[in-house]
């Protein structure tokens, strides 16, 4: 692997306007129901009234919970991310009532730091000699994590400094706190997020130390002695009591160099991983990029779900065992996924490359979006690949940390979707959308017209004042084959780098390409290690995973059977969901009404036909409730 | 259905000796191991020592657990346990020492009885305020049921009275105690036991006063006002804070005439299910019968395992709904097999039957003996379908009901096997045995040769003194196809009545039968409703379920597929476990070796030949550790 330096850089949020096809209604329900619901649940929860100065808490919110401690120690992550989402959405899409919330909360929380910089409502107000006490468990510097990438966003969409100047206090009270100089403390937080929250405040402010700060808890985390070990003999505890038993949990089992398998709590690894990806690339360090793209290669060939979920047990929140990836209980929790996104957007600053595209495509629009309801005020904090029908989406949670992600990373879309440098604008996801981005100073526009992911053609339009030479890198996806390419009308041959067709040419106003990417209905087998799909079939269209629901259907999903070769169809039923491409066919039933009174017997079950329809398992859970299964049983008669 | 009576009295203990063969193995190994292990472990955990009238309990002993109570509190359930194991043991094979330990032992517990004549070393000594105070929890019943069963059991192995004398007096007590009569208490027990075990005693004594102990407690149950409320209401609880939260979890959810589902606790349902069964054809109580049958119908053809097994779910050790039969997770506890085949015996006692046989023959054969290990030394608590490695034999447990239990059973299989009245003589199991039973006062010995259940030869002789008129009435088990009779070497055609062949003659002595049962390798499948069980196979053979273990196969187990033409051979493996008859074919495996990096892909897993070796599901895991599935899965390539 050659050293690899950072080479995209996402697109600004400001530049990227998405305003009608598949994202643009995500969004515009984004902002019109999630953010102002997310909104209200933190205020209704206290979560909000937590900012005020003047903050009583009330014995619930000073009990502390078996494991040590209490989740009104995250809340103000809860609400950093809901300034984030909003600040996000409101780059592309002015509205003065929410500007008018987003700068009233931002100057409460201004308010609530410290003079020396700290900033944490729990450790002020309810247990103020608990700050840094015990970085393994309570959350403090990913609490700052999070208000420091919602400092940055907001600066980005209001170009207001107080909050971004107030958290760079915050993050120059850590570096004085932590680091390896005398007296200073060898930590870092237990759940990752301030490592890749520095690098954004590093690029936000220009100050070198934040990224310094951010390289330091890279490179310390899982060191010997090791710190939570030194910090819990300070709390009177023994450090082989803590209750998640391994340091894996919280990836400090190893030096982050010598990680080589994805390990621990999912939300966690995802979020440490990526700011690792941000520092191989800043810093040119090839082994510290190689030790990710071995995570990677882990990750998505061993452990991760067929729709994008990773994090298989709910006892961790995090990973298991290679191949072990159950259905029903599943947990792949929706932060995770999430956290899978940012991540892949991360290592594909390394250059186009689809090993990482798909996975950022395949995540976001199955395991991250199956999180919230269509009509955006419920969510799933777990995502299961099969229920008996008693799994729903909930309008909050006691720890509602994916809601609000989720209205961020919706808000965010766009940014995930171009990235550009000096001389190649690449495109990872197709979105009816308008982009523009600096490429050698001057300004590059790409229109993107399509109705994606539930047809595979695009029409993408560059707009340039002057023309321009540089390579635009369109992502053509592993799941597609057959894709096929029209410049300004004429057949254009493939030419694949790392699965991006790079199209090398001084553009003119206006060339138009059309892309198209044929998509067939495909099923999917797992490795013949993955137990719970054994014998079983995914349907996947595009990217998109789907999935059979009970209501559908006229026999119970575990007497389907899907002959090899039934054939498949896809219609778009506008009647269903606002329109969503469902896929039709005839399987098999096994019957049940020549079994009187017997359990068991020597002749099989006979089968009859009967219609088979399956939807986009983001879509699941958003009518009436009932059994659903991702994998379906293949076989004939 | 007609007024049923109790037609068939099962054999003496004493009247049938099983010498070698199958069984007589498994009694060997019984004797010679398990019986004294059960009483070394007895002993070591204390519960002897409670005997003692100066035992001084440990402050463990003392202690109780969230739900409000101790296993200490069922101790003596235990110990009578193996009192009646040890009992029937020496009925048929006299034995000194274990004659001396049984007597001294018997004298410890008869001298713990209270002077009223209540026994119960926990109430007695750690607790005597708990007294009757909480019959739903508590098993004081329950363990003065089994102590009732031991003395029983005493007193035909030994002719002693003293230990039967004392029982007797504890059921007069109760039966002052309890009752529907002014001042008695209209309680009953939580766990069912000492209704099944006041017939025997009924039996053994004479004294109805003791049968109609037992029809009131039957009677009594879950009628309102419901007792379990107005003694929690004594012990200042709120009746609906019980922790199990449904009256289901100990019958008493309804009057047991209006229960018609099997629900909740398997071994107290099935305890109960006894009771109710041999008071219905005491009594002649038409309906209580068909009651009975109901439960039996809606367990048989709903919620029982393919090997035996019931209780699905550990939560309550017992049922959850029709079809829910899991296999990692299966609970399927020893105990509540063998109370389904005490619950067997007790349906033949209505007449020759195998909707009641062919589950008594496989219960036994199958879960039953799958809870102890062949070394004898060891039990499984629960009995899953399906294992990953992790689940082995214990020598113990924290509530060991299920060793003596498994001591107890084994030892009279005899009893199970043979069922007499005047006019017929009924062979309900296979195995190697001479049996002496009265029919019309006289003896008719049958002596029966056979290698079953690896064999289905099996040869008859009667042995009268005088020629004699009767029916015998032999199972043709419902998985024979083409049984077939020969009577002094003449075919004889098949009358079956009920499963039952009925060869009805005047029998002279030196008569001789041959039944051949062919026994092919069957396949079994499962009602399409039984989720776990969709797409896959079991193999029988004969009464006997089979498994795969992994140590037998070169890929994983869920990597098999049995293709649906695929031949299966059985043949005797005598270097195997003691010999074992062990089913082979080929089956097919998915290959793992072209998915370099690959988690899924369009294409279907490619199939190898690889070679399929099963052995009997009861002597799995006494070999290496590993993997283990009765359920394969069906399919080709």
């Amino acid at each position: 692997m050659s050293v690899p330096t950072r080479r995209l850089v996402p697109a600004d949020l400001r530049a990227v306007v998405i305003e009608d096809g598949f994202w643009g209604t995500r969004q515009q329900i984004n902002r019109e129901h999630t953010i102002p619901h997310v909104y209200s649940q933190l205020e209704a929860s206290g979560r909000l009234a937590a900012f005020a100065r003047d903050w009583q808490p009330t014995a619930a919110e000073r009990e502390r919970a078996a494991w040590g401690g209490s989740t009104v120690m995250f809340w103000d992550s809860d609400v950093a991310k809901w300034v984030e989402a909003a600040a996000i959405s409101l780059t592309c899409h002015p509205d003065a009532a929410l500007a008018a919330r987003l700068a009233a909360l931002v100057e409460q929380i201004v308010a609530r730091q410290e003079p020396d910089g700290y900033l944490n409502t729990y450790f002020t107000t309810i247990d103020p000699a608990g700050r840094w006490a015990n970085l393994r468990d309570w959350h403090e510097l990913y609490c700052i994590g999070h208000l420091i990438e919602a400092a940055v966003a907001h600066h980005q969409a209001t170009g207001d400094t107080a909050f971004l100047g107030a958290m760079q206090r915050a993050a120059t009270l850590i570096a004085e706190v932590f680091g390896t100089g005398p007296g200073q403390r060898r930590g870092y937080c237990g759940h990752p997020e301030i490592e890749l929250a520095l690098i954004r405040l590093w690029q936000a402010s220009g100050d070198a130390r934040h990224l310094a700060l951010s390289r330091y808890f890279v490179d310390e985390r899982g060191r010997q002695p090791h710190y939570y070990d030194e910090e819990a003999r300070r709390r009177g505890e023994a450090p082989e009591r803590f209750w998640a038993r391994s340091y894996e949990y919280n990836q400090s089992h190893l030096p982050v160099r010598q990680q080589h398998t994805v390990a621990g709590h999912a939300v966690r690894a995802a979020y440490l991983y990526s700011a690792m990806a941000d520092l191989a690339l800043i810093d040119g360090d090839a082994a510290l990029f190689e030790g990710c793209d071995t995570l990677w290669r882990h990750l998505t060939t061993t452990r991760m779900y067929v729709m994008g979920g990773i994090g298989t047990s709910r006892h961790n929140e995090g990973f298991t065992s290679d191949y072990d990836l159950p259905n029903e209980s599943a947990y792949a929790e929706t932060c995770a996924a999430i956290a899978l996104v940012l991540w892949a957007q991360r290592m594909l600053a390394a250059g186009p490359d689809r090993r990482y595209g798909d996975v950022l495509e395949l995540a976001l629009h199955n395991a991250v979006l199956s999180g919230v309801a269509l009509d955006g005020t419920s969510y799933f904090y777990d995502n299961p690949l099969a229920s008996d029908g008693d799994h729903h989406r909930q309008p909050w949670f006691a720890c509602p940390c994916c809601p609000p992600n989720l209205a961020r990373i919706i808000a965010a879309v766009g940014s995930l979707a171009y990235a550009g440098s000096d001389d190649t604008l690449a495109v990872h996801l197709y979105l009816a959308s308008h982009a523009t981005l600096l490429l050698q100073g001057q300004a590059v526009r790409l229109r993107q017209q399509t109705s994606y992911p539930w047809d595979g053609a695009i029409t993408l339009t560059v707009g340039v004042d002057t023309p321009l030479a540089f390579t635009l890198a369109l992502r053509i996806p592993g799941w597609c084959e057959g894709a096929s390419l029209r410049l300004n009308g004429m057949e254009q041959p493939l030419e694949l780098h790392n699965g991006y067709a790079h199209i090398h040419r001084t553009w003119h106003d206006a060339d138009q390409l059309q892309l198209a990417l044929p998509m067939p209905v495909t099923r999917l087998y797992a490795h013949p290690a993955v137990r719970a799909a054994a014998g079983r079939v995914a349907l996947r269209r595009g990217p998109l995973i789907y999935c059979v629901e009970q209501l559908d259907h006229q026999v119970p999903l575990d007497a389907l059977r899907l002959p090899a070769d039934a054939a498949l169809d896809a219609n778009l039923d506008t009647t269903m969901l606002g329109g969503m491409v469902v896929i039709t066919g005839t399987a098999l039933a096994c019957r049940s009404d020549d079994w009187p009174d017997t359990l068991y017997r020597p002749t099989p079950p006979r089968v009859a036909a009967t219609p088979l329809r399956a939807i986009p398992y983001f879509a699941w859970d958003n009518r009436q409730s009932g059994a659903m299964r991702v994998w379906i049983s293949e076989g004939g008669p």
